[in-house]
C-alpha cells in the first residue's frame, strides 16, 4: 500500500487505529477450542467485527511462531481474511546481515503479502535496506519502544544525541516517508513532540495504548502531523475485552472507544 | 545443554566449529530438487557428513521462514536429525516486549527444543530476560556484529563506553556464563581481546569466518579463554563448498580445514 492510500483510508474512516492480533491459544474464549483452528476462527471474528473501523491489523508473529509450523499456517490463513484496503503489519522485529534480512523480506512481503514489517536497528544499514527494496512495502523501524527496557540502551547519548534520535536521523538516509515508519511507544508522550520534529513526514506506529498505559489524546496532540501520520495500536485491550460468546462485539466496542477519541483529530 | 557438557564436547572433538545451516532452495545442488523436501535432504546429508567434527549447528531461521509454514516444518524436521549431544542455535535475532519475547522463547526452546537463540539487545532487559528463565537454555546476545552496518550504532560512545561494550556489561547483570553468550563478529579481530577482558568467562559465537573474511587463528588467539569459550561459525564456506553430487563430502573437507586449525588450540 502506498502512503497516499493509507492517508485516504484514515480520512475516510476517521480512524488511525491499528488492531494487534496477539492471538494466544491460552487467552481466547474457551468455547473456540472446539474449532479446527481456534486461533484462525478467533481472528476471523475479530476482523469481521472491526474491519470497518480500523485502518491496520498487526499480527504479532511470536504468538503464531510459538505454535511452530501449524502456527505459521494460521498466520498465512489469517492474512487471506484481511481486506486488501487495510494496511498489514508483520510485527516481527527482524534484522540480520544483508543476505539474511533479504530472506526475511521475502517471507513477509513475497510469501505472505504483508504491507510492512517491524525491524530492529541494532545491526545498521545492511540489516534494514533489503526490506526497503520492495515497491509499496514498508519498514517500521524500532526507535523508542514502549517497554521498561527501552531505558537500557535507547537513551545512550553521544554529542547531545540519543541512540533513538540517531536511529531516526541516520535511517532517513536509507528510506523515505513513502517506505519507512518508526515505532514510538505511547508510554513516552513527552518525547513524541521532539521526535515529530526530527521526522516531520514519517508515519509513527505507536504501541502501548491500553494495557501498557498510554492514551490516544496525549499521543495525538504531541505526535500528529498534517496527514495524522500515526497508527495507534491496541492489542490486548481490544481482542481480549471479553472472554465470552460476545468477544467480537466487545472487541468492537473497545475499538470504537479509541476511534471516537481519534475522530476529533481528523480534519476533512 | 549445560556449559560443562559444551566444554567437554569441544575438548573431546578438538573442535569448536559451529556449522550454519543457511540452506537456500536456490543454492542447494539441483539434483536434490527431485526430493520431496529438498532442503531437509540437503540438511540431512550435511549433518551426516559433519556431525563427528563440529560441536554446534546453527539453522538460520530466515531461510526457513522465507518458505512460510512449509519452511517451518522443514526446520522442525531438521531439528530431529541433529544428535542430542550437539549444541543447537536458532539464529533468529529475536527480541520484543516481555510477553512477546516469552512467546519466542516458547517457540524455540519448548516447541523445537533448541539449546539457544540469538537475541537482539535494542529493547533492553525485558526483551532478553524471558529467554533466560529456561533451565539449560541459552541467550546469545548480539554485541558486535560482523556486518558493515555494525558501524552505524554499535560504536556509539558515552562516557568512554561504546554501545556494544554497554550491552556486554549491562547484560552480565541479567545472565551468567552458564546461560548467556555474545555474538562477536570475526571481522573485528582487534576488538576480540578487549571484549574478552570485559567478559572473561562467557562463550562468544563468532560468525564471519569464510565468506565474510575472518579467520580462525586471529579469532582464537585474541578471543579464547581457558575453556576455549568460542564457537566459530561458518555457513556458506562449508555447506556450499560444492554444488555437485559430492556436496556433503566437500562440506566435510571444508569443515575439516577449519577444525585442523582449531586443533592446535585445544589443550587436554
Amino acid at each position: 500500500m502506498d502512503r497516499a492510500s493509507l492517508v485516504q483510508n484514515i480520512r475516510s474512516k476517521k480512524s488511525f487505529l491499528c488492531i494487534g492480533l496477539d492471538s494466544d491459544i491460552k487467552k481466547i474464549p474457551s468455547f473456540l477450542l472446539k474449532e479446527k483452528d481456534p486461533i484462525l476462527k478467533f481472528n476471523q471474528e475479530i476482523i469481521e467485527a472491526t474491519k470497518d473501523i480500523c485502518v491496520a491489523y498487526k499480527p504479532n508473529i511470536a504468538f503464531y511462531e510459538s505454535l511452530g509450523s501449524s502456527g505459521w499456517k494460521t498466520l498465512e490463513d489469517t492474512m487471506t481474511l484481511i481486506p486488501d484496503d487495510i494496511f498489514t503489519i508483520a510485527d516481527a522485529k527482524r534484522g540480520d546481515i544483508g543476505n539474511t534480512s533479504a530472506m526475511y523480506a521475502r517471507a513477509f512481503f513475497d510469501h505472505m503479502n504483508f504491507d510492512s514489517v517491524t525491524v530492529a536497528p541494532y545491526m545498521g544499514i545492511d540489516s534494514v535496506s533489503p526490506f526497503l527494496e520492495f515497491e509499496n512495502k514498508w519498514v517500521i523501524l524500532l526507535a523508542l519502544t514502549s517497554n521498561k527496557g527501552s531505558k537500557d540502551f535507547q537513551f545512550m547519548e553521544e554529542g547531545g544525541q540519543t541512540l533513538y534520535q540517531r536511529v531516526i536521523k541516520q535511517s532517513q538516509k536509507w528510506g523515505t516517508p513513502e517506505n519507512l515508519m518508526y515505532v514510538i511507544g505511547a508510554t513516552h508522550p513527552s518525547k513524541l513532540k521532539e521526535i515529530r520534529a526530527l521526522a516531520p513526514e514519517h508515519f509513527f506506529l505507536v504501541p502501548g495504548v491500553g494495557a501498557q498505559g498510554g492514551d490516544v489524546n496525549s499521543v495525538t496532540i504531541n505526535g500528529a502531523n498534517d496527514d495524522i501520520g500515526l497508527l495507534i495500536n491496541s492489542s490486548r485491550g481490544i481482542i481480549y475485552a471479553s472472554d465470552g460468546k460476545d468477544f467480537a462485539e466487545a472487541a468492537r466496542a473497545s475499538a470504537l472507544k479509541l476511534v471516537n477519541e481519534m475522530g476529533a483529530f481528523i480534519l476533512l
